[in-house]
């Protein structure tokens, strides 16, 4: 059977140490996360996605979600009991504004808990999830009314959310969207299209469920700037608060998927629902972008969460399985055969998700300390900074932390030989679940046209700029460090072939928009990897710092050595390949028209 | 509805013009190969998987095989039909030998049509897949009785044959194996035992099945050197070939697999079964050796198959979905959005589907020349080499073409957004089959380990320097062709790296054989990667030669040549990264023991 333990050591040592939360208590609802107070939240936190929803991760993939006849739709075996339990312990509230009845604590401690709940279950995770994304659209451009109406129950998780955008002929290019919002005398929309690859777009776990939908007024602009945003409840909610009548919109199927069985993606057919503007009119699109930034950093939580409990069973069968002997001799001589651990391709496997998966972690909660102080940093130009830094790491976050879940979770199951084939196992399920994440909220394709061609120009290439800079004062203090002078250096060579390769966008792709195109999913993939060897070089310093009076946790220090130094040998590498890749610029890639790729017999 | 057509055109390009097979007629069995023969061959065969086998091949992922009570296990619909049109066609005798009733062609054409079949239908290709190991095996280690008993009906697929290796505690670790072989007064042997993951293990589809079944003679050696082979038919055979009795061997249950749910997986229960040993006592290892090298070629075509089909669906809705617009102006104007086709990170992943899937095709007949060429060589020195070359590529066939293969699936996937998660559209089958070869007949770990631990090694490296003289040949006449120095002076670069990869190896692993294991994974993927370099060269340089005289096959030449630089541009790279890592060595990798994987909460 598979386990998972949530990783909440790991977690700590990030929080604690690597970030130091303690040294922001200055700022708002910081002040409320002392270390005891987070180490509670991470451990209860992990205990309760350990053993509450785990358990209930195979058997939500095997069920699956039932669409009925009316079409309501049963989620799998104990998803609702759990959610039930979820509500009640208040997980959903941890970092919502305390206005709506959230708890007001800093984001990494609620993105700490989303790695949790995506490795526990992450379809169940899901119906939460999308919930977050519509909190937050609400939060920033809903009326006072709306969000008095819809938010305290959204951020309890009585009712939950969705964000409606994809239909049958578009997903990428919303400017095509063909969902109608006819105004109405009482000031609200009639709403009527069909909305496909709804997540938790119906179900049975929740009281209410308020869609955020993308649609179109009479005579808006024929592209994206003629996109509106409307809230819209499948229960009318009267003023009092109690609900009211069945709105327009119903489940017309559920999707059958390669994975994320336990959530239901929905076709939602909208017949002249009722809805309510949420922000102007055409400005809709830019409302969605809130919902699918916090959306997107959550996806590749997903990369990092299916990598991390892959790799905790991948460890546990190489410990078990015995074949073959070690290269050296015998590991185990009285045994018939030693442990597949010993063989060094088991061991590149194990370290290379090792060295993802922590190094991914730091990655992530120090990009939701970045969304924090976006917020809550004490001066303008400060948040403006960690505005600008977010918006350039979101994509990456997403499409590497995305692309390389999968392959971690792909080697993990590679571990098991023929059993990581057999569903019996788990191994399948992981890779199944982690591969929607590099498709949805923007395929990482589209991840990295973000990154290439807005993010990177962005205020004349400051954020990019600053990222250097950063990068540059974390190498110069690390080679002042005994021990960690080759690391920085190796860093520093990977950092060199991102700027090379900066350069040559920069010199190339105003004149040939394609010479950008053609290498931006190489960018991401450079960036990605001098990122976590960031993360790197910063948890190696930690470590060393703390290694002279770590006591009993030497040994903890000492492997986050080890493995930083496992990353910097086989990580960077690549920076230099795909630096090549983009400097051979689109001319061999765009030289075949579509005759050339049809299939001749 | 997902499509798929075989690629014949290439197909004949490669083997009449990059192999020119017509060259070789003075082999045995080549004579019959006219060009107007393997092109009828060729073309017929294609036709035959893509209109009768592909219409079953979503059909058959859906349904899967079900195990009844007694045993007894029904394949899909409409499996068993076409297993008979198969037969009667006779597209199991291909490349058999006509002693048995096969029409002794060419594995070369063998080889073209397991990519048809593949591709169109694994699970149901695997059926005579097996056959065709167990016939091998047969034919180099069977008696003469065996022999005319079996392989007749073999050959013609009225029976099908399996490989019984895999026990539940033991699959790379054949030492390990517990079933048992009691000799009987008849000269028969009691079989007894449980095997696992027994592809075409039981099924409907034919009136016998041949099982070649490792087991233990009382008093063996207890590791590898005490195995012996035994055929095991499901119905005893009489000795005028009707069938007798049923044989002691049932299958207890199949598996719930990711993907091949079209194949039967089977767990068989042996309960003194009456077995035959074939070939010595205590040799059965080398015996399955013979099966087991035949089947990793099979399955490294399966990575270029499960690549082909996915392809050409990826290049259909590339062409047919819109959205967005290209990022140099608008391709069609009038359209709302122009096809997907033009965004520069599309095009890459269709890009290196092609520049993959031709490379492979060309490795994988070439490859079927060799093994060709192993029998059928003029002299005992050309069969010498030939087998030397094949054995260094075989791993690499296996190991890199299935990698890459999974990965081109995925890549494919991607091109579709998110329909490409969703089964209907058929993408998510082509990712679930294509993850199957990475790990069957020996974990692509396992051919790394062969190719570095063993395959280079041998003869005092005779192979690998042989693989060099000829990839630097190559390389020297491609320079002086007009047009393609360019290109030789890339692979030259990469064919560098892998020769210092080689010797870092060399003047390493005899002290640490553990810096051989750690980087064995990364030496098959550069050999790989140069190899399908040295192939793209060839076709280079048969493309030029063609131009001038070409007529309306001109296109086609010339996308041969853009492909082979697209893939000098985008492939070759990663060489000098992977061998960087090799250098690295093993320290980093094994430095943690395996308290440092625990996770700690």
């Amino acid at each position: 059977m598979p386990t998972y333990t949530a990783p909440t050591r790991d977690t700590r040592f990030i929080v604690n140490e690597m970030l130091d939360l303690a040294s922001y208590s200055n700022l708002p609802g910081f002040e409320m996360a002392t270390p005891d107070i987070t180490d509670a939240v991470i451990n209860e936190g992990g205990r309760f996605c350990s053993e509450i929803l785990f358990p209930l991760n195979q058997s939500g993939d095997q069920q699956g979600c039932t669409r009925h006849e009316d079409g309501t739709v049963t989620t799998p075996e104990g998803f609702k009991q759990a959610f039930d339990q979820f509500r009640e312990a208040g997980w959903g509230t941890l970092a919502q504004p305390e206005e709506f009845g959230g708890q007001g604590m800093p984001h990494v401690l609620g993105f700490a808990f989303e790695e949790f709940i995506s490795s526990a279950n992450q379809a169940f995770g899901m119906y939460p999830g999308l919930t977050n994304g519509a909190i937050s659209a609400l939060i920033a451009k809903g009326s006072q009314e709306q969000k008095e109406k819809y938010l305290p129950k959204m951020v309890s998780n009585e009712w939950t959310g969705t964000m409606n955008l994809t239909e049958p002929h578009c997903g990428t290019d919303l400017g095509l969207i063909r969902t109608k919002a006819e105004p109405q005398a009482d000031g609200s929309y009639a709403i009527t299209g069909t909305k496909i690859f709804i997540s938790a777009g119906e179900h049975d776990m929740a009281d209410n469920i308020i869609h955020l939908v993308l649609a179109k007024t009479p005579g808006a602009p024929d592209s994206t700037k003629g996109i509106s945003l409307f809230v819209v409840p499948k229960f009318l909610v009267n003023d009092d608060g109690s609900l009211g009548e069945r709105n327009g919109v119903v489940c017309g199927s559920i999707e059958h998927k390669m994975g994320i069985h336990g959530n239901a993606t929905c076709l939602l057919n909208y017949d002249e629902a009722k809805g309510w503007l949420v922000g102007e009119e055409n400005k809709g699109l830019a409302a969605m972008f809130i919902m699918m930034n916090a959306a997107r950093l959550g996806v590749g939580i997903q990369g990092l969460s299916q990598a991390e409990v892959a790799y905790q069973n991948g460890v546990a069968y190489a410990l078990d399985r015995r074949q073959g002997r070690a290269l050296t001799g015998p590991a185990e001589p009285d045994a018939k055969a030693d442990p597949i651990f010993v063989h060094p391709d088991v061991r590149r496997m194990l370290m290379d998700a090792k060295a993802f998966t922590e190094g991914m972690r730091a990655l992530t909660l120090w990009g939701a300390l970045l969304v924090d102080l976006t917020h809550k940093a004490a001066t303008e130009e400060d948040r403006a900074e960690a505005d600008a830094m977010i918006g350039l790491l979101t994509p990456v976050i997403k499409g590497y932390g995305t692309d390389k879940g999968y392959e971690i979770a792909t080697n993990m199951q590679q571990v098991y030989g023929g059993h990581g084939y057999i569903e019996e196992w788990g191994m399948s399920q992981y890779v199944r679940d982690a591969r929607i994440a590099q498709i949805y909220e923007g395929t990482n394709g589209i991840q990295a046209m973000d990154l290439c061609g807005r993010k990177l120009a962005q205020s004349g290439g400051a954020a990019i700029q600053a990222f250097f800079k950063m990068a540059g004062e974390d190498i110069a203090t690390a080679r002042e460090i005994e021990g960690l002078a080759d690391m920085a250096e190796q860093l520093e060579k990977a950092v060199g072939q991102q700027q090379a390769a900066t350069m040559w966008f920069m010199q190339n792709a105003m004149q040939n928009p394609n010479d950008l195109g053609a290498g931006a999913h190489h960018y991401m993939h450079i960036m990605g990897i001098v990122t976590l060897g960031l993360m790197w070089l910063r948890m190696a310093k930690v470590a060393t710092n703390r290694l002279g009076d770590a006591g009993d946790d030497k040994p903890f220090y000492e492997q986050k050595l080890a493995t930083a130094r496992y990353y910097m040998d086989r990580y960077l590498p690549d920076a230099g390949a795909l630096r090549r890749k983009i400097e051979s610029g689109s001319a061999s890639m765009m030289a075949l028209g579509e005759e050339a790729f049809a299939t001749a017999a």
